[in-house]
């Protein structure tokens, strides 16, 4: 209706999951905010692009006032013999509110379609390269694990890191491992498709 | 995970409809983002805040550089006969994009809940007599719509709103009317609540 | 996987809302049953069609061990004056339900799509003129109420209907009218479509 | 409505999913169908009734008009190392579908509630023992998989059912396994529970 809310609605419908309808909404909740709340919002958007930073390893945004060229993740040193690859922030995120896994990541940035023609321009390739190297000459790493969404794209984007690190892989004796495969929490067998069988019976314990 | 995107995040959580998970998303999409949408986004974000006015008669928000203090709709001359009260902003613009109401609104700001013990701090009771007034004594006004939600809050609110008017309404000669009730558009016979049924009935043309 | 499995969850996959792993579902259901649980289904089912009768006034099926042929609505002579035309059995089931209507019913069996070329095939539209010619002849009927879905099919059907039954409501002196349209239950004006928003205006009261 | 109506809806209500309205309208489509199509439906769930067997050995619903009194998964003599034990007939009937497997099959016919105090009156534990005694001294027999569903009550009935065959696998020196815990397909790690996660990390290959 009018050009400013018109403006602010079609920035906030570049936000994830967001429609046209609900960022005209998120305009209209904004107008009835405070100015307290809105100076807020802006200065915390402001601030968390001048303090992120990314880490020199492993590619994750991290948050220091200092000189630190690493995150906190990375720096830790009992987290040293295994690597996991993810595609993106808010994997390692999750993966670490599990609490299980005690290693490292690398942050891949993103997936490799099926049949695209660049991968290398879809994720962070040369850096993981680069990364594997420096890892290599430490000794300490014994085991990548690849741990990409179990879907078409996730599947393509291991198989295409899978080739481009098996030679870093073979030379530094790292084994490479995926995440397992099979029931996960909820499925009922009656339901469940003929790909999870298969998983499910091949790695049974 | 760290406190900056926290802090966000949290922010985030106010807006209508988002989640904790979704909040965080909306981090890391920021973070992703280059400087430009950063800068657009606040920008914007301010702007609208300090344009944003309210119109003196329909409450509406409304946005103009200069002294007006009433809004577009409000200063069309053709449209003086019909006033509709609405509960929300959002509402205005809905009806105004079906493009058949030819009349002016008043935003009531909110709804008043069951049971409410001061409903006059729920909706802006008292900006809507005072402008109620003013259309009297300018003598174009002949009728009045309450337009609330028909659910049990927007009915509550509409029965408040009209026992607070109809001294005015008789004074002045406002007809009062609401929104007929019926089937909506998709309505099966098979399915429909017996409210609907009940309305189509008694409001058969 | 079996035949006799197959077979029977063919016939249940066509009863309305069914899909295949559904009616295998049903299958297995009835295979784990008790004979006395399989008895009972067939045998109601059996007797259910045995002792349904088609009304020939309203064309409803009704249930009577004797010889009426006209069901209890139609045969309630407190319900005179107005008769509602719906496209199901269902529909009639359900406004009953909602206690307000007490007229009779004619039910068309069916809907005339759009584009239909044959509607005549469709529905029960010359058992209607019949039955409109009885009423008209015993002089208590006064008003026709058009009670079709409230989408593009529903429409369509009642405009034939309508079209239809014209010259004998005209020869009567029968009033045609239809359901009321407007806000249903639950209605936000925020999200309302633009037919409902014009109904809602035009029906108001 | 009418006692027959619901009469029969009151059965159909208690197949599988099915409310008080689907099972209205259920009634509703049979009154609609042609008589052929009734005789059919009834013939078919009498017979299946007729003509269904349980397996001696899997306890499996089969079909067979003769004398036979094991399945023709049972009789298969290239199924005879593993034995894959699940809940539901179902169950079986998806797993067969996937193609993977190439064992025999025992089905416990429901599960164990937690906390439930008779577990043995909720599956046939007591033919599983007998047929697991009759596959030990075929000495074919190597693993035992528990196959229930990745749920709470599943675990819980694969858990009482492990301890109640532990005795003859030892005996018998049978492997007992589950199926594998991991990613599903579809599984985003961004999403993915962290059961799901531990069981992926856990399981890597």
């Amino acid at each position: 209706m009018t050009e400013q809310i018109t403006k602010l609605a079609e920035v906030f419908s570049h936000f994830p999951g967001i429609g046209q309808k609900q960022a005209r909404r998120f305009v209209y909740f904004l107008l009835g905010q405070n100015p307290a709340f809105i100076k807020t919002l802006t200065g915390e958007i402001e601030s968390l692009k001048k303090s992120a930073k990314i880490c020199l390893d492993c590619q994750r945004f991290f948050f220091h006032s200092g000189q630190k060229k690493t995150c906190p993740i990375c720096e830790d040193n009992s987290r040293q013999n295994i690597l996991m690859i993810v595609s993106r922030d808010l994997d390692v995120e999750n993966i670490e509110r599990a609490g299980e896994f005690k290693g490292k990541y690398f942050v891949l940035g993103g997936v490799v379609p099926i049949l695209e023609k660049q991968p290398e321009k879809k994720i962070r390739i040369s850096s993981l390269l680069q990364y594997l190297e420096k890892l290599g000459r430490e000794k300490k790493l014994t085991e990548i694990i690849l741990a990409t969404d179990f879907n078409p794209e996730g599947e393509n984007t291991a198989e295409f890191v899978k080739t481009k690190i098996e030679p870093l892989a073979k030379k530094y004796n790292f084994k490479i491992s995926s995440l397992g495969k099979g029931l996960s929490l909820g499925t009922e067998l009656e339901y469940s498709d003929p790909e999870t069988i298969k998983n499910a019976l091949k790695n049974r314990v």
